[in-house]
């Protein structure tokens, strides 16, 4: 344990601002920083937010202690700036916290933070607090994930999934699993009571059910991850079709408007947001599919080991027709995939292969997700990315073809890629307690499975935790938080 | 006057963070804020750090006041996040002002913003919380501009004179200069009183005293712009020499070790400080001389435009010469410049022409400032860019060169570019003045210049102002300070 250091970090994104706050946490923040403040009447007061001057240690002397350079009769340390300091008892590490806000100028942040270092603070790591927050129990595990989720949400979804987990709704989930999983040990146990003597007990039935039970939750849990992953990254969407049926016009005229809210976003960098969109709260993330749009023909050309990729991580691909040539189906393997089939340039005349045995096709109609045996129905989407004429029926299918996946409710939605594997072996042991239990498995070693369960159940919340899943988990945390 | 409304900003850097606040001021901040605050057992409490959640209004009713939303038997707001607020009565505004801590998520800090929009709030033009600052009579003009100058600042000289003219050293000069002027105008409105009787003051030796003590310390002062401009954005430094004399390896040997330092700095990107360095305080920024460096022969192809030009910026010229060759001085004007000559490759053997007559050359001495006209003396600094012999000798003769130029007095450097020209226009007018006496002018014409004087001295601490002249200097801000 190393919390018996002080830590300090700017917590505020790094740059130029109007402010910036500093944070500083551990047994003797609070000395450290009345150090250099000034004028201070006794101590900060607690969650009192103190007008003052922040003093740095003279670079001639070294000496960190105004007041002390100041009383021994020379005054060679230099006023900072002017900050607000408020001092919190126990802050969100669980510890002594002081937070300072001072002017948001590069010198004045990197001074400051070098004035409390000079002074016996330690430069925090990325997540160091948040770190000490889950060491001090303020937060499980999985809530301190949820912290590094909030701070990277940029859309409503993910931070819907990321607040809910924080407050703890997922926690709960896991502690009802767990409590689950301790109730089939306990009848297993009492099994295990009675092994001396070579009983069996006659009904296993209990037992069964409440592992069938198990394996059923976790099973739906892990079938989550998928969704959950996509409304975190947003669900990744493939524009397919020949050349020339409008993919590009398409992407263009979906991204149009709707790239404008996103990017709206202070400090958003054009390059991490210009292929997503959110419709109705979902976001879409839209696979570069440049590699397909620039070949011969990626209709024909089936062959293309990179397109075929791009489409198998594709939650929902957008097939494009120009309706003015003649209708044929993508070779491409698309069935396990939505696919909303797009008629595009529906402004120009139709060709003859879709006006027979197909007539209804061009009225406009309510899209429906197609078989894709035969992707052409009467439920295909007439458009025309030129005009703009059913780009809303288009939007209003691909939140329909979403949404109808999502569970209602969030909390059981698994969004973190190390919660699914440990999820995934979770259900691993379980099968082989299953198995164990078909197999006549002498009670001693079905428990040694469910040991292994509850172990990897409880790397989820933290009950279980290494020093190098710990580093993994809070090194993708910014400094600071 | 727009300032009852109440305008809000994130005043924390652009940007993901481990936190961000934004902050709300103007009649309605504390009502606005607290629709969104909840628990609040009564009303924020003033400077108190209050922790609790801050709801969004609900999409679908558009409704801001979650209160009433819950009042009426619906809850659809959302819990945005877990916020510290704290609630200024008379803010850095001079105005009720609340700051929220939120999560630095790109997501948060937009909604939270777009919340209290919502609610009737504006959001803030760029420097707009300074500029009530001002228009309440927090700061004068000077100081509002020396707040971006903090802002903005990277090394400790750019901080020394924005907090200097921010704790009003500065405008106490500026105090004092009025206070003469205004002394001058009653000695002249005392001659006007009598000027129906047609007397003229025998004695104007008080007057003349006072004019001519006025014109000394504006000639002082608009002289250190030079300096103080230099301090504030670095002191230009050009390296001349002819090809191969070793001018870029001089400037990769000392930028190197020293380039760090400035790098250092949190989000410093490296295009804007690569040719900056600080040396014991002082920032050299050296000039681009790649046309320069690339030319056949500076020393001798003297008709180069776009070399003068660089040079004719220039505070400092190091001057390399390659001790290997031939000796002849550049044939470039430097008259008013300060020159460092350095011998490079002293490692290697010296030309003959630098042995006789300068014996003594090749010795180490503490370098000096060398006349022009003839270059080479004994004080030039031998030096090796490769073996690095030499480069402290020429870093201290560096500093010595400026701070010799420095006057001891930070308070009375004029950095600012609107300042020096409203001061030259103050020294004009009194020029004016003195010629009307000398030439016999009524003193009501001579009283004319004087007010003009007065005016444009009120310019700078924003006595006098227009629209036109705060837009230029608050637009120069960033958002949210």
């Amino acid at each position: 344990m190393r919390t018996k250091e002080t830590i300090v970090a700017i917590s505020t994104p790094h740059g130029v601002g109007g402010i910036a706050v500093a944070r500083l946490s551990g047994p003797d923040a609070l000395s450290i920083a009345e150090k250099h403040l000034s004028p201070l009447t006794s101590h900060l007061s607690p969650r009192h937010a103190t007008y003052c001057t922040f003093f740095s240690s003279s670079p001639e002397t070294g000496e960190g202690d105004r007041r002390k350079a100041v009383g021994e009769g020379y005054d060679n340390t230099i006023p900072l700036d002017d900050v607000v300091a408020v001092y919190f008892p126990k802050g969100y590490t669980g510890e002594p916290t002081v937070e300072i806000s001072c002017h948001g100028s590069l010198y004045v942040q990197q001074a400051l933070l070098q004035a409390l270092v000079d002074d016996g603070a330690r430069l925090a790591e990325p997540g160091e607090f948040t770190q000490r927050a889950f060491l001090n129990g303020r937060l499980d595990l999985s809530q301190a994930e949820a912290v590094a989720d909030l701070i990277d949400s940029v859309t409503p979804a993910q931070h819907r999934l990321a607040v809910s987990q924080l407050r703890g709704g997922y926690a709960q989930n896991l502690k009802d699993l767990r409590q689950q999983l301790l109730d089939l040990t306990s009848l297993l146990e009492l099994e295990l009571d009675f092994s001396q003597e070579d009983v069996e007990f006659a009904d296993r039935t209990q037992l069964r059910n409440l592992l069938s039970s198990l394996l059923t939750q976790l099973s739906t849990l892990i079938a989550s991850f998928k969704m959950g992953n996509a409304l975190k990254r947003g669900v990744p969407v493939a524009i397919i079709g020949s050349p020339n049926a409008g993919k590009s016009s398409l992407l263009n005229a979906l991204l149009g408007d709707d790239r404008a809210i996103v990017s709206d976003v202070p400090g958003t960098t054009r390059d991490t947001i210009e292929e997503l969109f959110v419709l109705d709260g979902v976001t879409f993330r839209f696979i570069d599919t440049a590699g397909l749009r620039h070949s011969d023909d990626i209709v024909e050309a089936m062959g293309i080991e990179r397109s075929r990729k791009a489409i198998a991580d594709a939650h929902l691909v957008i097939f494009v027709h120009d309706v003015t040539t003649l209708w044929h189906e993508p070779a491409l393997d698309l069935s396990d995939k939505k696919v909303l089939v797009v008629l595009n340039k529906s402004d120009l005349p139709t060709h003859s292969s879709l006006i027979t045995p197909h007539s209804s096709l061009i009225t406009p109609h309510s899209s429906l997700l197609t078989p894709h045996s035969s992707l052409l129905t009467p439920h295909s989407i007439p458009l025309s990315a030129k005009t703009g004429k059913g780009l809303d029926a288009l939007r209003t299918a691909m939140v329909e073809a979403v949404k109808s996946d999502m569970p209602q409710d969030d909390s059981i939605l698994l969004t973190n890629a190390r919660h699914y594997e440990a999820m995934c072996r979770v259900k691993e042991a379980l099968l082989h307690v299953s198995e164990g239990l078909d197999g006549g498995m002498p009670s001693d070693l079905v428990a040694v499975d469910l040991r292994d369960a509850l172990y990897h159940l409880g790397t989820i919340t933290g009950e279980v935790s290494s020093d190098e899943v710990l580093g993994n988990i809070f090194s993708r945390f910014c400094i600071g938080k």
